[in-house]
C-alpha cells in the first residue's frame, strides 16, 4: 500500500528531501548545501542521489510511494514546469519537471517554492484552514504565496505571488530582479547582513561583530544578536528591515483582505522575537479598520519543514495521486 | 416577464442610475451630482428619486424588472452591506444595503464599485473572458476590481482589491486614509489637481491656466490640455502620476500574474493618449519576463457605464436572480 510521500525543497542556499506520512509529518529528511548556482543539472543529480539514499535508509520501494512533491524557486512556468530566471539559483528557462520526472520516476508534482510553503500552512500549520492566507517567506530573498478563498493564487502562468519584488523604497538598494528598492532588496536575510556589512565597511558595527565567530561572514544573524544585547546600530538595521515588511504587508492585507499573515523562512524564524512586533505595529497602524478586524499576523509553527509538509499536501490533495 | 435591471453607481462626486436589458446594454441613465458627502441618508434619497424617476420615464412595473444592481465606494463589509469607512463619501459603518433594500425593493445585489466595474469589465469588456484580470479605476480617488481565475477577490470580509493604497511614494502626500504616498495620494485625478494648484500657487503653470475656463476650478484635464500643448510643466505631472501607475500596476503584476490590467475611471479616460503609454512603459520595464509575456493593459471600453454594465453583470449571474 502506497503511504508515504516524498518531498524535495531546492533552494538557493540548501536542498532539503523528506519522506513524510499521510499527516504531513516528517519521519526523515537529509539536508545539504545547495552544490552550484547556475548549474541546474548538477543541483538535480543532486536532489536525486539525496532521494535515494532516503528511500534506501528508510528501505522504500516504489509501491510504497504515493507521489513526490518539489518546491523550487520561482518564477516558474507552471503549466509548463519550467524555471524561467530564478535570480538567486539563476536558473534560466530550465525544464525542471522534466528533468526531476525522467530520475525520480512516478507521479511528481512541482510548484514554486512560496506555493508548496502556502499549502503547508494552509494543511497542516494551524488546526483549522484560513481559506484567505499569505505565506511569506523572508530568507535569502522574499517570497510569498497567496491563498485566495481556499485556493493557491497561480495567477495565468503561475508567477503569482512575486511579492519580493513590491518596491517599498524606490530609488534604493538594486534587486536581482534589476529593479531598485524591491522588498526582497530592503529586507531580506541578505539585505539586512549586506547593511551590517556596510557598517563594519565604514568603522561601526563593533557589537554586531563581536558576535561574528572566527571565520564567519558577517549575517542576519549577527545583527540580531547585537540587537538583543542592545546594539543601537543593530536595532537600526532590524527596525527597517522591518517596517519595510510592515509597510509591503500592509500593502498586501488592503489588498487581500487575508485573515491570516504567516511568517517564516531562515531570516524571519531566526529574528521573529525583534521582526514580528515592528511588522504587527507597522500593519495595524496602516490598513483600513475593516482589514484589520480579524487580522492575525504570525510565524510558521511549521519551521524549516514548511516546504516538504507543503509537498505532501499536494500529493495528498492531488485528485491524480494517492492512488 | 422581468427582463430590465436597474443598475446604481454610486460615487463621491456622481450618481449613475440605468436600466440595462439582459445584453448588459443601458437603455437609458441619469447622472446627478452626489448631493452631500457626509449625509448618506441624503444620497440614498437622491437614490431612491432618480431610479423612480427611471422607471416612470420607461414605463417599468415591479413585474419587469430581473433585479437591482448597485456598486458603492468602498471599504465595503461585502456579507454585511455597510460602508465601513470610505474616505471619499465620508460614510462611516453605514448599513447601505438595508437602506438600498428598503427603499428599492426586489432584489438587490451589492458590491464596491471598482469589483462592480470588474464584473462589468470580465463580462462586457471585450468579446473573450479574461480569467485573470486587474481592473483599476483612477478617478478621484484610485481603486480596484481583481479577478483572479474568474472569481472576483474579495478577500475575508470584502475589502479585497484596495490597490490605490498601496505605498508608492513612502512619505508622500498624506492620503485621505491616513497613511502617506499611496497610490491614490500621488496619482488620482485629485493628485494631478493638486499638483497643477500647487504649480500655479507658485506662480507656474501658465499653459495649464490658460486652458481654466472663467470661474472654473483647475483639474487634471486642464492639466492634460496643457500636456498636450506641449507644455513641460504639464508633461511632468502627469508623467510623474503615470510613473506611480505604472510602478503600482508592476507591483500589482508580479503579484497577480493577469492577463489583462485594464483603466477606467474619469482621470484615465480623460488622459488615456498621455497616461496609458507611460504606465504600459513602466510596466513591461519592471515585470518578470513570465509576468509580461502574455500581458495586455488597456482603457476599457465601457466608459463612464463600466459600474452599470457590472450590475448588470451581477443580476445576470447571481443564481438567485432572473426568477
Amino acid at each position: 500500500m502506497r503511504k508515504f510521500i516524498i518531498a524535495v525543497d531546492i533552494g538557493g542556499s540548501k536542498v532539503l528531501c523528506g519522506v513524510l506520512n499521510r499527516n504531513g509529518e516528517v519521519l526523515m529528511h537529509s539536508r545539504e548545501t545547495t552544490c552550484a548556482a547556475g548549474h541546474p543539472q548538477a543541483v538535480i543529480e543532486q536532489t536525486e542521489r539525496m532521494v535515494e539514499e532516503l528511500k534506501l535508509a528508510m528501505g522504500l520501494k516504489k509501491k510504497d510511494i504515493m507521489g513526490t512533491g518539489v518546491g523550487v524557486p520561482g518564477p516558474l512556468d507552471y503549466q509548463a514546469g519550467i524555471v524561467e530566471e530564478s535570480p538567486n539559483l539563476r536558473w534560466l528557462k530550465y525544464p525542471v519537471r522534466e528533468e526531476l520526472s525522467k530520475r525520480l520516476g512516478g507521479k511528481l508534482l512541482l510548484d514554486k517554492d512560496t506555493n508548496v510553503a502556502a499549502w503547508g500552512e494552509y494543511y497542516y500549520g494551524s488546526n483549522r484552514k484560513y481559506r484567505h492566507l499569505i505565506y511569506i517567506t523572508v530568507s535569502t530573498g522574499v517570497g510569498g504565496g497567496i491563498i485566495v478563498d481556499g485556493r493557491l493564487l497561480h495567477g495565468l502562468n503561475g508567477g503569482g505571488g512575486e511579492i519580493g519584488h513590491m518596491v517599498v523604497a524606490p530609488g534604493g538598494s538594486r534587486c536581482g530582479c534589476g529593479r531598485r528598492g524591491c522588498l526582497e532588496a530592503v529586507a531580506s536575510g541578505t539585505a539586512i547582513a549586506r547593511e551590517a556589512n556596510a557598517l563594519i565597511a565604514r568603522g561601526k558595527g563593533d557589537m554586531i561583530l563581536a558576535n561574528v565567530g572566527p571565520g564567519q561572514p558577517v549575517s542576519a544573524r549577527e545583527a540580531g544578536q547585537a540587537a538583543r544585547q542592545g546594539d543601537e546600530e543593530a536595532l537600526r538595521l532590524i527596525d527597517q528591515a522591518g517596517h519595510y515588511l510592515g509597510m509591503g504587508i500592509a500593502n498586501l492585507v488592503n489588498i487581500f483582505n487575508p485573515e491570516k499573515v504567516v511568517l517564516g523562512g531562515g531570516a524571519a524564524l531566526g529574528l521573529h522575537d525583534l521582526l514580528l512586533p515592528i511588522i504587527q505595529n507597522e500593519v495595524i497602524n496602516n490598513v483600513f479598520s475593516l482589514h484589520r478586524r480579524d487580522l492575525k499576523i504570525e510565524m510558521t509553527r511549521l519551521g524549516d519543514d514548511i516546504v516538504l509538509a507543503g509537498c505532501a499536501a499536494m500529493v495528498l490533495n492531488n485528485p491524480a495521486a494517492g492512488k
